[in-house]
Parts: structure tokens; sequence; C-alpha cells
């Protein structure tokens, strides 16, 4: 069972194809690689995985603060968004949550490890998938301890903006808005909420780098929050040093790798609108206007469905999201994310043949 | 306060030293460095960070199993010994504990974080250290649920045996070994407890390899135990990916490295035996035996203390541990590791002329 996108090694076993021949549409990640500037800084600098990382993670805030333009005081940096989600949770500990969904599985096993009742707040069909934030507010009562949002929202690319995240902030206990998506918004300013950490006591912002920066492999992500009662106990109960010396290398320099992220923003916008236009032309296949890097698709005709379009597609070694396993959506339902311009004229193709 | 070895971004600021410049006898971290052969595997693969790795980290479990002489299945990754330490105690959740004292802190923190009732066995100072086998069973009753024990045993560089080991796991409910130091001892077959796992159901043991690999900076340790309900336990709650993908790319060629590995026990015993017989000839200092990397010093008279020594020394840029921050050990105890044959030369000659 695929749980994640990007279980490259479970799809390699289970179709006997190496990892570096699939064309990897479900992981959601940046299709630039890494750039010169990060290889060389690796290269040049191997040795410091031969020292502890710095326990406070000192010039590796700074550099986030910078790209963020928050307080370094209110960071807290981690082994991939995933310890922020749990170090969150578990210090949060709350005993009710509603989480707007279908969204990333992450959230819910937490929650459930942490003996949380769960409550999901289901993203309509009818609706596009678009949040009804006024709905979701007359949804939080005095015993709903936490929201849980990803904002732009996996799988369905939707995503509210600041001035209806204010309108949850000053109804609920607790907010976390996993922002992993946030910076392949064209309209990041609107939608992310790093902004309005100073003014809100009850908001926890989580940042990964595995999408934007397309470094899964080295586990970095980072939390902002302003509650201090929340910071000094992760803080309290976190491990030192869960960012290895090669992640807080790279995190020092990436941050402000101006050429890279702009080329990224390029290209996943270009590309966006030009799968779009092609989307919008085939017959059968609806499609949800996304805010991020990927974007989900629904089957209209009986030809096919999600489980069979992937199993066809993976024949030719092309690994796209059946998105069955979300709650509230079905075997209709597929999301593949942006990746080069030739990967991505390759797959509109094989969607006009096999759904046309 | 310097709660740890090796915590280079304190010193530096607080000494005004650059970290480069410091000779650092206080982390018990392997002096030679990195392999050619790890230098090149990382260089020729840096594009592993753009994957995530293996959830299941199978290659790496394999690498492990052949070095340890284990089944793989009785393995466990984490990030650091550290997660190890954090995920075997939250997962078993003791009520009552025993920690072998003095030792490494991180086993009073992560206990004291899970509300365990902490009871310190000390080793004497008279016993020369010995832990005392019988003395220990005997404080061992049925609201005792852990035995935390560090063999070779940080700071005192002593070990007991396996048949020592036995006599304990016949009375307890669980024993935590942390074999973080084994490596380094030349009596490693009768000290280290891999071989026992599959006998005693209650025995965890914990392997780093940020010392004996000298790689702090990967994050990478393993668990090895056959108790099917905690090592479930562990693998439901741990987040997945801890380890990244270049210490899961390190990990799988490092533990098959036989030259380093060899070159590694050749120089930490023969310049031991060096350092032993230098030690001998200062007057008014104590040092005792030990089965690892680093040694134990007592100072006798009251020319200096523990932290004038580390004063004294600091302003050389030699950098050692002050042990006084131990439980049960007081301003007369000072802790170095074995460097290279130019650099122990060095501060014995230091040690010759402060203390004699």
């Amino acid at each position: 069972m695929l749980n994640h996108g990007g279980d490259l090694d479970i799809i390699q076993k289970k179709y006997n194809i190496s990892r570096e021949k699939i064309i990897d549409f479900s992981g959601n990640i940046n299709p630039l690689g890494i750039s010169n500037k990060i290889e060389n800084t690796i290269k040049n600098n191997i040795n410091v995985i031969t020292t502890y990382p710095d326990k406070d993670y000192i010039s590796l805030k700074n550099s986030i603060s910078t790209y963020c333009n928050c307080n370094k005081n209110n960071i807290i940096v981690g082994n991939g968004s995933t310890e922020i989600i749990s170090l969150f949770i578990k210090n949060l500990s709350p005993k009710n949550a509603i989480i707007v969904s279908p969204s990333y599985s992450e959230y819910e096993r937490e929650l459930k490890n942490n003996n949380c009742n769960i409550h999901f707040f289901d993203l309509k069909e009818e609706d596009d998938f678009l949040l009804n934030v006024d709905k979701l507010i007359s949804c939080i009562n005095d015993n709903i301890d936490l929201i849980v949002l990803c904002n732009p929202n996996n799988p369905t690319g939707t995503a509210i903006n600041n001035n209806q995240i204010k309108l949850i902030l000053n109804k609920c206990k607790f907010l976390m808005i996993d922002e992993t998506y946030a910076e392949f918004s064209s309209d990041i300013e609107n939608i992310c909420a790093t902004s309005l950490v100073n003014d809100y006591d009850n908001l926890f912002v989580i940042r990964g780098t595995s999408k934007f920066f397309g470094v899964p492999g080295i586990r970095l992500g980072y939390g902002i929050c302003k509650n201090k009662n929340i910071l000094d106990k992760i803080n309290k109960y976190k491990d030192p040093w869960s960012v290895n010396s090669i992640a807080n290398l790279i995190g020092i320099s990436m941050f402000d790798d101006k050429e890279y992220i702009q080329n990224t923003k390029n290209l996943i916008l270009n590309q966006k609108q030009f799968i779009f236009e092609e989307l919008s032309k085939i017959k059968n296949l609806k499609f949800y206007k996304s805010s991020s890097n990927f974007i989900l698709c629904k089957i209209l005709n009986n030809k096919t469905t999600s489980s069979k379009l992937f199993e066809d597609l993976i024949k030719e070694n092309i690994l796209i999201r059946d998105a069955k396993s979300f709650p509230f959506l079905d075997d209709t339902f597929f999301r593949f994310c942006i990746l080069s311009e030739k990967n991505n004229r390759l797959l509109i193709q094989k969607f006009k043949n096999i759904l046309s």
C-alpha cells in the first residue's frame, strides 16, 4: 500500500523497474534537482560529518529567519516536516482535533498515536474542494483543541488566503498550517501565514524543504510559532541534533539561493499554464485549479479507473499517484506533479491516448 | 554548561577560538576522520539527497546485520543512538529504572521526560569504578522495570563481560545496554552483548556510529533486540525517514570498510598502551584502566582542579572534558580521549608540566 507519494523502493520491487528509470510524477518534488551551488557546497565541506551539528542551529535559524522574514527565536528546526508535525502534536497533546480533509496522512497518524479524537472536515467535490471557511468555523466548539490545515492542500491543490486564515485563528484554540507547498504558489504573499505568527499566539506554521528545494533526502523541516509555552515544551522534549550536519550545511546556503528559487517558480508557473491548457482539451477529464506544483484530476467516464490508469502508466515507467487512498476520494481521482517540459508533454500525451 | 563532550560551538563562542583550531580531546571521536572510500562514495552519489531514503532501510539493515552478526529483523535504525534511546524508553515506558552511574546524561533526561522514577546505582571510586554486579542484582526488585548500562561505561571506561551481563539479564525485567564504545575495546567478543540478543527477550542493545566511525555529523545509530512487542511498538510510533539519505548511503558502505576498522583498532590499542605508560610516570595523577578510547583521570594533589586544568588547557586550544558535571564525580576528575600520536604526546607533556 502506497501511503506516501514517492515510495520508489516499493514500486521498484513490485514492478521490477530500477528506481533510476521511474519518471516520478507522484512525489511532488521539484524537478530541477539540486543547484551546482549546493553540490559544490557539499563536495567542499564533506568534513562537516566528522563533527556534531550546532545543537542550537544558530546559522541555520538565521538563514530561515531571513528567508521567511520572521524572528529567529520563533523557529524550530527538525528532521523533515514529519518531526515538526510529530513534536508539535505530541507537545500540544490535543484531545479533539479537526483535520481539513482529504489531506496528508501523517497528521492523522500522529494524532492517533497521541490518542486524540479526530474529526474530519471534508472538502466537498461540489465546491471543487475549496474550503468553506464559514462552515469550518461553525464546527469549532470548546472541545476542539486543534485545527489541522495543509495550505495549499495536498492532494486537492486548493488554498485559502490570509483573511480567511485570520477568521479561523479568531475562533480556534490552535491552528496548525502545513505550508509544505506554499512556495510553489504564484500568490504566496496572500497564502502563506508566516506574517501572521507575530499577531497570533495560537498559530503554528510548518514548512518542509523536500518538495520546493528538491531535497527529500536531507530531512530538513521547520516550524514557526510565537507561543512560548509550546516552543519551550518542544525544545525540552526534542532530541538534540536531529538535523544532521549535511542538512544543516545545505540549509544554511539553500534559502539564500535566489537563482534556484526564481528558476523553480518560473518553471512551475509556465508548465502549470501549459498543462492546464492541455488538460482542458481532454474530454472525460476534470482537473482542479491548483495553487501548488501538483494537480488533482477526476476521470469522468467509465473507460478506466485511477488504479487502472496507474497500472497502465507504471508499465511505461511513469508513476502517478492513485488518489483513492485519500479519505473522501474514490477510484476516479488521481494526482500528478509538474516535472520538466519534456516529461509533462509525455504524460499529457499518455492521458490523451488513454482517456480520449 | 557543557552537557556533552564536543560542544564545539559553545567553546568557540566562550573562548573565542575557531572550531577548526580546537584539539578536541572531549568528544571521544575517532581521530582518523573519514576514509577516502567514504569521501568518494559521497562525492559520487550526492544525488541521493534528491530522493527519500528507503523507509524500511533494507540495504542498511543488511549491512548492519553482517557487521554485527545478527538477524536483520531484530534491527531498528535511527537518528543517532539518541533517537534509539529515546524511542526505546518512550515505548517501554518504565515506571522505575536504575541507571548505573556516573554515565551519559541522555538516559536520565529521557527517563525524566517520560516521568520515570530514577534510581542511580553508583560505581564506587574505591572499586576503581568497576561495576559490582552482585550488588547491582541485589538492588533489583519487582518494581524495577529497566536497568540502564553503558558498556564500556562513559566516563569511567570500565566494562563488564558477557557472563556478568547474563547474571543481570536473568534477574531484571529489561536491560538496555549502550554499546557506543564497545568497538574500541580490545576484548570486544567478551564485552559486546549482541550475541546474547537471540537468547534474551529482555535485552535491548544500542549502538552509535559517531564515535567509532568518526561521523557524529551523519546521525546514525541502531538498536538490536528480539522482543517483538517492543520492536512493533517502536516501528509503529517512530517517524519515517529519520536517517537521511546521506547517512543511509554512508552506513551501507561504512560497516564493510575493514581497513578503516582495523586501522582504528590498531591506533587506539597502540596509543592507549603508550598513554598508560606515560600517565604512570606522572605523580599526583591516578588513571582508570579503560576498555574504550577515552581515559578518566583523578588529580591527587591540591595544585589544580579539573576546572582549572580545563581552563589552562583551553587557552592553548586543547579541549578536555571536566568530569565534575557527572553524578558522583567531583572537581578532581577529568576525561580525555585518544587522538593522533602527535596530539597525545602534546597532551601528556601538558599534564606533566601542570601536574608534576
